[in-house]
């Protein structure tokens, strides 16, 4: 990115092109944005609300821009998973390693034999991978991502290895996953935009432990000792939901609110007690994600961008909001 | 943690306790534990397939483990939704900073009305904080998480603010989001313990852009031009399932697999087909959290501890894998 934009941690947009379901007759491309009187807040303003009053009927170009098959219809609340095939399942099972100080990983070989079972009862055409340094991983990945998945619904990847504080461990070498996820993203892997990439990884994180803490029932009402007590991880029930990646920008409209808040919002209280929190959280990301690009044609490196919302759920239960008994 | 620990990057574990739905008369304080043969792979031996063979019946001791009022039955598949109260939502809302490279935060007042409205909504019993420096954050979140939530189904927070790379900022200073959640966590706020505890984070993760991409229909078959096309991000409907949460070792069992990939495939199995992607990754975080916990009596600091894995979602709609057609 360009330096000027890094005093705007948060990236403002005075107009944005909405295309929510409401506004379906919107076209994606711009033709007929229903934000007029353009006004933009540029990252070096301090007056966010001076506006520059561009028209942008049809003036917008997506010739530079990837363009992929829609494999579901732009507001459906589920995937397409109708296509002929469900589509390859990748499993990266380690058991040793060049590396002196990784031990082998007795008992992965159990793992790598019950996921590919499961993964092929599910429809995936399945593949295990046997200690891999990392270019041969690579070339895996490669392989797979140059395929066609015009037919398939999704791809899944699983890697079982070593991990430590953000690296995971090939054969001979430690790598990002993100260096992984980057081969499938839509512009990298257009047979496979719109469609879920799935990533399973069993490995360590740090070496912090998690002692737990014990729940106890207060009451005994006739039940055995066994179901009165049960232990959880200290940092289990945590959800957080992230208006955007890690990394990346987070647009704010300075007239209307976020794009993530109004999304965010808008669900909460249409689905707010009909889904359950991650679905709902889902369908926030389906806003931002589709009915938003930012709208700043007086810089173009800023315009037309895009947000995808970033879910982290430590959840044990599927939580959702009852109507509560109103105390008057 | 000890010195001794971190050469082994991904934990094992020779025998487990495990308190799986299946095995619910064993009781989590380990007095009779299922997988006896008790043989331990600490992280120093090589040969992990040594056991030390020791009898644990009713030896253990839970004395100095923080003990909480359990607020859900062991196995239940939805949180309790049903205390008195809904509990507290807290709206950090940023507008104005005294770091002078950071812009006022226009549009922003938006965001916090309308989440307020929404959260009322949802009975939350809601505050909403503007422009606090980090003390008076910090003392906001003290006093909360030192209340009594007994009463209470969860908590919410929402952070609006300008944010890089894993930091978020008060008014004068930045933070990391990890330094508040810490307040929550089931040892800290032990009335919180087993309910979920909700982030909802508006705020910049870095500089870079996501130019987006054009989804085209193939066929035209009378729809309207508008429905044909739309624009997704390019990172959207990645899922990542991980084992442990940042920083955390994840435990692996010698003879069975590792307590996540093991729950994994048993949800895959049961329910691969039944429930959506995040409910059963949810039900997966329910087993390894409540059905396991690591049994290394010889190690002390590592005996007893427990693990939750983490599910980051990009999707944008509902995941449910149907049953193919087969072809024979």
């Amino acid at each position: 990115m360009t330096d000027e934009c890094i005093s705007s941690i948060e990236y403002i947009t005075k107009a944005t092109l909405k295309m929510n379901a409401a506004s379906s007759d919107v076209d994606c491309s711009g033709d007929r944005p229903d934000a007029l009187g353009m006004g933009i807040g540029t990252g070096e303003e301090t007056n966010a609300n001076k506006t520059n009053g561009i028209e942008m009927n049809g003036k917008m170009s997506f010739d530079t821009m990837t363009v992929a098959r829609m494999p579901t219809e732009r507001n459906a609340i589920e995937y397409n998973m109708n296509h002929k095939k469900r589509g390859l399942a990748l499993i990266f099972n380690h058991e040793y390693y060049d590396i002196p100080r990784l031990e082998p990983r007795t008992g992965t070989n159990v793992d790598c034999e019950k996921l590919k079972k499961s993964f092929k009862n599910l429809d995936f055409e399945v593949t295990a991978y046997k200690d891999c340094k990392l270019r041969d991983l690579f070339k895996h990945i490669d392989n797979a991502a140059s395929q066609d998945h015009s037919d398939c619904d999704c791809i899944a990847v699983a890697i079982l290895t070593h991990g430590e504080h953000g690296y995971l461990y090939a054969k001979d070498v430690m790598y990002k996953l993100e260096s992984i996820c980057h081969y499938f993203t839509a512009q990298e892997c257009p047979t496979l935009a719109g469609k879920p990439k799935l990533f399973f990884i069993q490995a360590c994180r740090g070496d912090s432990l998690d002692p737990g803490i014990k729940l106890q029932k207060t009451e005994t009402d006739g039940e055995t000792f066994s179901e009165m007590t049960y232990r959880i991880p200290v940092h289990a029930d945590f959800l957080i939901s992230y208006s955007t990646i890690p990394g990346f920008y987070s647009w704010r409209n300075t007239s209307d609110g976020s794009w993530y808040i109004q999304s965010l919002v808008e669900e909460l209280n249409k689905n707010g007690i009909k889904y359950d929190m991650l679905s709902l959280l889902t369908f926030v990301s389906q806003r931002v994600a589709v009915g938003y690009e930012s709208c700043v044609p007086s810089r173009p490196l800023m315009d037309q961008q895009k947000q995808i919302p970033c879910l982290t759920s430590m959840l044990t239960r599927i939580l959702r909001f009852n109507e509560k008994p109103k105390t008057a």
